[in-house]
């Protein structure tokens, strides 16, 4: 093991600086041969320093969910979509005067919604840019039918304060890149397609028709009618893309850094990383895997979390840890991981690793 | 609704006081007249202000699981447990350290554990009390056998820098306080009074018996052979309580207050509490129960969450609530969702909430 890696204490999230420029990269280059513009979300890595290596590479501008979020990235972008329904007045007062030094946009699916953040706008003097949910399949958020898009933008057209800037989708239905995905991803077409045509009917224009994710990031071309994308966890990628098929082990650039601490229970060994590290997030497509994968023990199995320890099923293993050794494990889903963390370590290849702030995490709203 | 509520950006924990404290007084009560000393666990709100709350009510010390949480906790107790077995030498160091400023205890399993910690409290000048956990059932961590803990009592004694306190055990897998789960107490009682005697054959003494948990708080009285109890969710409790039948609903002092913000999809709303609020803990024992409960709609149920999405099955649902509309959920697990928060509101009867520090949250180690 790395001597280096000792300086870190653990459980600690360790990103590889290479592998982050390429996953950033080649993202990047397959959005530009396709003409699709990025707006990378930022949910995943919470940090204004990479939300600039995105803009850096050509972002069109960037995604929050959250207004606290909005807030650390337009110091790195002027151009931030909040894919996320803001009514409650704290929310919409904040992006309001937020919308005053950056372009600011706004998911939403209701009036109430139009409503809450055109009163707001008005109140501080700006304007917000709206784009109108549909729903494609996800059922979360998301108006059902292209005539309901048509009616919200409709309503939004004849808001003071409120500019009408396009349609907003989420394919998170959608799970990876096969050929029954790029089928599902043109179904989606037709309906962005239709909607879009609805409205220059009535004489409305969706100017930005903003979607995506990373599992489908390199399948968004399939989406014609969409003009930038919005994938999220493809900096770091996990465990998730990699039984998703949709990643390599070496593309997964967060690997958490943990100490095995106990072996006192016969055929298991316990690490410091438990749900409060981890998360209790199950794999997606491989549910039965475990809280994630350790490197270096390959046929070890995380088989059960509690809040600070991770219990891992050795009895396949070949060979065992010792009380004290370290282990790399890359975990199912890296965005709530990372968001557990007040910092994070940054590590460029010869060289020790260097701390760095998650700057947008912990932001209630 | 409470227009105070108004204040608080949603999502945020609110804390309500007269049932925090009503919870600390009750099981203060129970310890006392039972004559067991109660060192609750701080890992549930992680608050010096708590902490104190928990002192000031006569325990007789905290517990904690990080190193990060012993420095903030060592502020309002002077007699710190540290139910987590630290053999990395960072964290070790540390503890060593903070040993020379308060009376300082860690749970061990395993030589490797005492060498290390030992080794640490020489270089500091200090002596670290140890605890030989003992396995009574949970199966993480903790020697099989009193035979097993013996033997690492006996290489305690002889380690330069370590005290041999005593005896660490964690009835986690005992989930209520039922007629079984008593049984089942006197049975973990059985294995420590064994062990005990075996220690005192050997000239060793278990001056400390430290174990216990917030299923069986009130029934800790049936270990016979502990002299402290370490509960930590009791000060809040949760729907594991609600569901475990050993805590009521007016009991729940953490209510967590959302706001709704799209009901686009039929049959469902969406409250902006998700897995980076709630987190993906399932209820104990009530799997299916979903991921909360809304005290407004008992008859909704938080059917699937995505980070900041929780997604409503309202079909049950007499009313239904508005866009915009605040709800308090009482979540499953309270103690992570705690974790996620850098702020917490205290609630007094007739004032307006303030926040909280979560002091001890984010700490790496």
């Amino acid at each position: 093991m790395n001597p280096q890696a000792l300086q870190i204490p653990t459980p600690s999230i360790v990103l590889d600086a290479p592998t982050v420029r390429r996953n950033l990269k080649r993202l990047a280059d397959y959005a530009k041969s396709h003409n699709i513009k990025l707006r990378p979300h930022t949910k995943t890595h919470k940090s204004a320093l990479m939300g600039k290596m995105q803009m850096d590479l050509g972002a069109t501008g960037l995604t929050v969910a959250k207004v606290g979020e909005a807030k650390v990235m337009a110091e790195v972008s002027s151009d931030i979509f909040m894919a996320y329904p803001a009514v409650d007045p704290l929310r919409c007062a904040e992006l309001a005067k937020l919308a005053g030094r950056v372009t600011m946009r706004v998911g939403i699916d209701s009036s109430t919604a139009a409503d809450a953040l055109a009163s707001a706008a008005r109140a501080a003097g700006t304007t917000i840019g709206l784009l109108v949910d549909l729903d494609v399949g996800m059922h979360r958020t998301g108006l059902q039918t292209p005539a309901e898009a048509l009616a919200l933008a409709q309503y939004v057209s004849n808001l003071k304060g409120a500019r009408l800037d396009g349609i907003m989708f989420y394919p998170g239905s959608i799970k990876d890149e096969s050929a029954e995905s790029i089928k599902q991803l043109q179904g989606v077409d037709a309906k962005l397609a239709e909607t879009i045509a609805l409205w220059a009917k009535s004489g409305l224009k969706a100017g930005i028709v903003s979607g995506g994710s990373s599992p489908t990031a390199y399948i968004s071309h399939h989406v014609k009618s969409a003009t930038e994308a919005r994938p999220g966890t493809y900096i770091f990628y996990d465990m998730n893309g990699v039984y998703g098929g949709y990643a390599k082990l070496e593309d997964c650039a967060a690997r958490i850094h943990c100490t095995v601490v106990s072996n006192a229970v016969p055929g298991q060994f316990v690490i410091d990383a438990g749900t409060k590290t981890l998360t209790s997030d199950k794999n997606g497509p491989n549910p039965d895997s475990g809280h994630g994968y350790i490197l270096e023990y390959p046929k070890a199995r995380i088989a059960k979390l509690t809040e600070e320890h991770g219990q891992v099923d050795s009895t396949r293993c070949d060979a065992l840890p010792k009380i004290g050794d370290r282990v790399t494990v890359i975990p199912n889903h890296i965005c709530p991981c990372v968001n557990l963390q007040n910092q994070v370590w940054w590590k460029e290849e010869g060289q020790s690793p260097r701390p760095m702030d998650v700057d947008a995490r912990g932001r209630v709203f």
